[in-house]
């Protein structure tokens, strides 16, 4: 069986990290489901999904190991394109990728004890975001 | 139900970023599955797949960060295994991925507008490549 | 159809690279299932998931890269949250991810003949790790 919820949220960008690992957790109960495994995606091409122990401290070290990878003051090529500034937000997305699965058995999901689902808006500016939250199991 | 198709793809390696969307799109309607999600795999080692906007620019941007990450012209201890040189494509690939899920409802993908499914080739010579597409759902 | 079982593993932590793929094989066989999509998970926050090939010196080139990404001799903020000293675990398991989907078909699963599933250990120290491995399928 196969149940879909989506999941509106607002976000500040600039890697924004949030915490949905709730409604991760509220859709898998809707959904009246016992076992299997939850997709998380964001229909867009600046957002991340991830787990990460949510603490301030460690958002902060994300953000800095992201500059290496992809630094938010650099000049891409894609900003030729669209004039737009967000060539980090891309390549942040790309890596990171913006699909997720988290198993789940008796209705409940797997995650460890300081692991919490998170939703990275890599974009350089506050966004809305629709995630889906797709269920399939029995 | 299952549904699972092939996609022979010949790549110019070398981070070759392909655009794959059209074939994914087809892979579910094929199907004729209402919801459920698409699952693609590259089997093998040096081969990724994520999401991009797919435009020259961006590909050019994705290259240059792949470079801080996993630099081509490094010698890797890998070399010393098999004398190939390609160190940096297992590593990037280990890194983004082999395999990625979208979610579907009604019979299509939940993509973004601007939002494209890429396999990328980091083998450092062409390849034939044949992606799995695997269908979930009802 | 689902079916889930439990993975055992000790590991020496420090970017420990673990080759998983006899397990998965044999959690698909026992789910008698055909065809379907294997998901590994790690509940936790310092480990991935992702494929690899298997070879030693490759191992030692996928740990130079992360050491690029995250580095473990830098002082992360986490530390001032736990006074712990895993910092770089936390970044490495939210880049490389710690769930990791393959399809199987046949009751096989589609990997490639040099690709093996590996498990990270980020951690700075050894760990008892309990990967939840699901099938589903048909």
């Amino acid at each position: 069986m196969v149940t879909t919820t989506m999941l509106d949220i607002e976000t500040r960008g600039n890697t924004d990290v949030m915490d949905i690992t709730q409604e991760c957790r509220s859709a898998v109960e809707k959904s009246r489901l016992s076992a299997g495994t939850l997709t998380i995606f964001n229909p867009g091409s600046t957002g991340g999904i991830s787990t990460l122990e949510y603490e301030p401290n460690l958002v902060k070290d994300l953000k800095e190991s992201l500059e290496i990878l992809a630094p938010t003051g650099k000049v891409y090529e894609h900003e030729k394109t669209w004039h737009d500034d967000n060539g980090s937000a891309h390549i942040r997305s790309a890596m990171m990728g913006p699909s997720f699965s988290v198993p789940f058995v008796n209705g409940e999901l797997t995650l460890g004890t300081w692991q919490q689902i998170v939703f990275c808006d890599f974009d350089t500016r506050p966004r809305q975001r629709r995630l889906v939250l797709q269920v399939i199991g029995e």
